[in-house]
């Protein structure tokens, strides 16, 4: 069906885009992911072509459009040619915001020409070993003393820690012990700060793209010009960006499970199987058929909350139902198309084995399927 | 999330709505349910209020405005209250298009007015015992005789058919045994006509406020005035208007499934199990919050096609999607639903029990999940 | 695959059940479900041929051979022949069971005759209106005076009790307030004690042939010598009995899954659609091979614990299991075979209707999916 | 339940098999999935210690006992510890039948005592690039030259290739057009024989300790003597072998969902979220105590159908049913239990993300899903 998302600009948008990915991501894709990482300049060359900085004012070499809908171009684009652009999604949907709502006018010089150049790479650290999704356990502390914090601690389950320039650290500068959401600010420690560690890579089941580490934090001396925002406010600041990017999943969700039907289709009618193609059978017939529709619904129900979410009227409960119906979708997508590769499926050099390895992380990150139903019961009045 | 299809308008005419429901049908719908009907003055009140008009031209009697969110609201409403319109959603959805398409201007003035009025009820036969979906496969016979079609034949699962005034009958005029879907004509049957008979009312699962009959016709000399468009052409003109028809079943299924949650929301609030409310058990908050997200699912794909239908956009693949998906995500969610009623839910009394009865038939009529699979697979290519 | 259940004794009974089945029940099937219930006299002639009295000591005219695998073949065969035996089963497999193990001596002498040739027939009252599967908030009230109880309350979703000359009804005889489960006792009550009455029927979205009854007590003076075992022992009785009951609406829904996979198989093979038989199509296949893989593992687990608990080992975890896993299968599978049937899978007179509305109560009675997932996890140490 | 499969015999030999899997594989696994197969002296030590040869003839080293149940108990015990077997499991239940049933007496003599020793590693092709699961399809040439039959084609998808001795490939030695099940032959291949080679390696999402290579035969002259039955037979000893094949895919599952329950359920005790355990939650409890009772029907259908293989009355389509079922439902259970673990779950060095990566092929192996439901489908005469 007709989508209603997008303008003449951000469809000339997706055109470099697509340029794009099938010149300097294609070609590349396998290589970085026995790499498990991409390379840097992958962002500088995002960088010079304006993709990074679309958000980011003029004044700092950025085109000054905050708008959601071209974040989502960059995903379709990425999904449509069979791979993701890593980290970039997590420096552009997740961490960018942080920057842009709470940097000021000193950290703004500092960054903002970096990030839009795509020079300084970032990350984010909240999750701890043993705390999950529970912002409220974050036990790394960052104790003010003069001029600086001083921070310690581990993270892990970092995306893109391994080249990070600059990772803001959720960390506690008062212990409230009747409040647990209280006392947690943001500092953004720089690559070569003194005790600021990486330790190792965590292998994974997918996203082989995109490195995962953990951090640690001994005794490492942040300036307090480098706080994020102000001292204890970082709880509500995270609240504030999470359906951002809980919609952010999703709109890989949905583009991947497009692509997984797409590519599926296209397989199942040049594959042969006793004597006849895969497409005859009224089974492969039925099962695309059946997902074509799944994902339709997806794609409409996320379009409208992409409309609402630059609308500014995205609720916490909505951008929740939206990623876990997407993710659950693309997570019965991505199996079921999976099956009728066959056993080629089963081989990580078909790009379903890597929509298939990358999508079970969908319904964890960013919040877990349990957790938005948490959200949407209470939004229910249960 | 906020919907983006209703006007003003549209909102006026659901309080209409709501206050008729609520006045006019709710009290009286078991009783209809015993008796396996609604009774004739339910139209005539429906049309004097102006309903029954809406898209019937204003010189007979109607508002002139063919849009079908007007239907839509109907059914929203009636939903809303747990009810449904029974025959007046076949009438005004799948029949009436008919005539407004192919009624000629003497037709028009002979029937026009008592469709407005609500004095004319109507049926469509379609379905004839072991043809299922098949239209192809019809048998019934009109065979030219001057200024008349002599018909014979035997129709089954006819919607409203016991007190339909006028009954739209698909008849074969010529056989091509090359082409099946050739020589079939819509001729109108009235009440009375000698040879036309009422055979059984059947006993069905569900909708038992909408009676479902056997008619069967034997030499019913039908006058050529009676024919609704051209000879040969019923294929093409009930192809034409299957679209509306399953985005029809779909408006319902949605509807029908949010009614299911939020029923069964307002329960388990109330409903004690081992000293506490149903609604505090985690498994209670995940089932309606995994609904909840699916129905709105099926809500956004749902308007969207709704939309493309008003501008005349809607595909025949598309609506197919909207059916299949709209219909089994109903299926699913009031079998939960029901479920969280617990025994009480098996209990036809309570409108869980009718919303889950009424349900099942929805993935079967106006073609069936497989049918739908079968018409999106061709527009993948498959 | 071949099934190691059952001796030649059990298979010479299921030649005679067969038959009377097929002679017996299935020519007034669709009168007794008009009914509401099944004749007395269906009783007598099973007490006469032997099968009411089958568990009861040969003094009292049974046979003295309690085997639960004689039940099991009951089920089965009514099954086969696409009927139930309504109450039969609640008598034999449910209520039975009190009588054997707590009737002393007079209550031997005054009962069992009548339970074995079918001439006096029972229910059972846990449920009281609010309290669902929560037996400890059984509110019926049963205070000694002299040689009586008198006993005060009402119960609802009793099946068979329009006909029944015997109910056991679960009364409170103390309350502590601390232990909600103690004081809780069985009673006897008799047709006709002055302040017995049977309110309402209850219309069920199935099993029609079974009547389920509100009852009520109003000062019934229960003589002591109708207390069935000891007094406040009734939560211990009933816990020791559950197993069975849910084994025997396990053993019901393997049996009519089966029924329902095999009457679906026949159907497709001779309906046609679209000039082909609906056999044909690939997607028919695979649903019933799917349903037939299903019902198998449903089957073999189901035998295990029918040995099993012959055998007095079935514990209440793995009676739960087989119940959860056994009715969420029957549940899928008449739910896909209806669908095979397209549009008379919906009309009330083809066998798969009732299948499919006498199923969706499995998963309730006799104790919730929920239910056995609480009862599971427990025995998981969660 | 109770299950009524083994013997002492079986119990004292999984004594044997629990310690070895402790101290010689759960020590080495993580190393052996890096180098991406097992060492030979696996297969040494398991020879030393009698595994390998318990269905080889006394004469040759082995101790003649033909029971399927020692194979189970090998799957059971590795998958209790969170590993595999990696091809000792193809050799013992896949390739070792044909040896046994077909090899004459040189090659009894040749290879059974390397076999039984560990020190002959084996694998069979099959598959070949294009044509899966379709033996019928094969291409790969073997024509008679004298006392040798010169073999050329290519093979794919073979499991143990890399250091296998003895390849059994299946070979075409003669081409009747009408009849392409006919003229299949089986050859061993020796390593070593000119023009034999290996290819890639491929790179699988799970299953990473069993190497799975491509095989080129160029003008590879295979003595007579070297082949396995008869000329043409190919066919039909496949066939017949297949039941078993499917068995042991379906042990496989069984075992590796009953050994993700555990661990899960493990998992979630010690785990906190949220201030309190994960097990606290009723949502994991019900996804536990669903999935056990899931895993306690799949277990009771495969014993069933391990107690019939073992009696030689498995059929086809039994084995097709059990296949489909355990796999399907591992398929199900071990996504279920990764989602518990939270993000955990998505790193490879957990044992999860191994049990759900390995899971994914059983579907497809040894005939994928619907090649078993299309094997069911003709028992049902559909």
């Amino acid at each position: 069906m007709r989508r209603d998302v997008f303008t003449a600009d951000h469809e000339d948008f997706r055109e470099t885009v697509r340029t794009f990915v099938a010149k300097e991501v294609v070609p590349h894709y396998e290589e970085w992911e026995r790499a498990g990482r991409m390379p840097r300049e992958v962002f500088a060359k995002l960088g010079a072509l304006g993709v990074l900085g679309i958000a980011i004012p003029e004044e700092y070499g950025g085109a000054g459009m905050a708008d959601y809908r071209y974040n989502v171009v960059l995903q379709e684009e990425a999904s449509r040619a069979l791979v993701t652009l890593g980290t970039v999604r997590t420096q552009l949907d997740v961490i960018l915001p942080y920057f842009l709502a709470y940097a000021d006018a000193g950290q703004r010089d500092r960054w903002f020409p970096g990030l839009a150049a795509g020079t300084l790479l970032t990350a984010i650290a909240m999750t701890e070993p043993g705390t999950g999704s529970d912002l409220a356990g974050v036990r790394t502390t960052a104790v003010r003393d003069g001029d600086h914090y001083v921070l310690n601690g581990a993270k892990t389950f970092i995306t893109g820690g391994l080249l990070a320039d600059l990772v803001i650290v959720v960390a506690r500068t008062s212990a409230d012990p009747g409040d647990r959401r209280a006392g947690l600010t943001l500092l953004v420690v720089e690559d070569g700060m003194p005790g600021f560690s990486r330790g190792r890579v965590l292998n994974k089941i997918g996203l082989k793209v995109q490195d995962t580490v953990e951090l640690s934090f001994d005794d490492v001396r942040v300036p307090v010009a480098n706080r994020l925002g102000e001292e204890g406010q970082a709880f509500r600041y995270l609240g504030h960006n999470l359906p951002q990017e809980r919609m952010t999943v999703a709109v890989g969700s949905v583009a991947q499970a497009r692509a997984a039907v797409a590519t599926t289709t296209e397989y199942v009618k040049e594959r042969k199987a006793f004597g006849t193609s895969v497409a005859s059978f009224q089974n492969t017939k039925f099962e695309l058929a059946g997902m074509a529709a799944e994902v339709e619904a997806a794609q409409a129900m996320l379009d409208r909350a992409v409309l609402a979410l630059v609308d500014g009227e995205l609720s916490g409960a909505d951008a929740a139902k939206v990623k876990l119906f997407c993710t659950e979708t693309q997570g019965r997508v991505v199996d079921r198309c999976l099956q009728l590769f066959g056993g080629y499926g089963y081989m990580a050099e078909y790009p379903i084995a890597r929509l298939y390895t990358d999508a079970r992380v969908a319904r964890i990150y960013a919040g877990t399927s349990e957790v938005m139903k948490v959200i949407i019961a209470k939004s229910l009045g249960l």
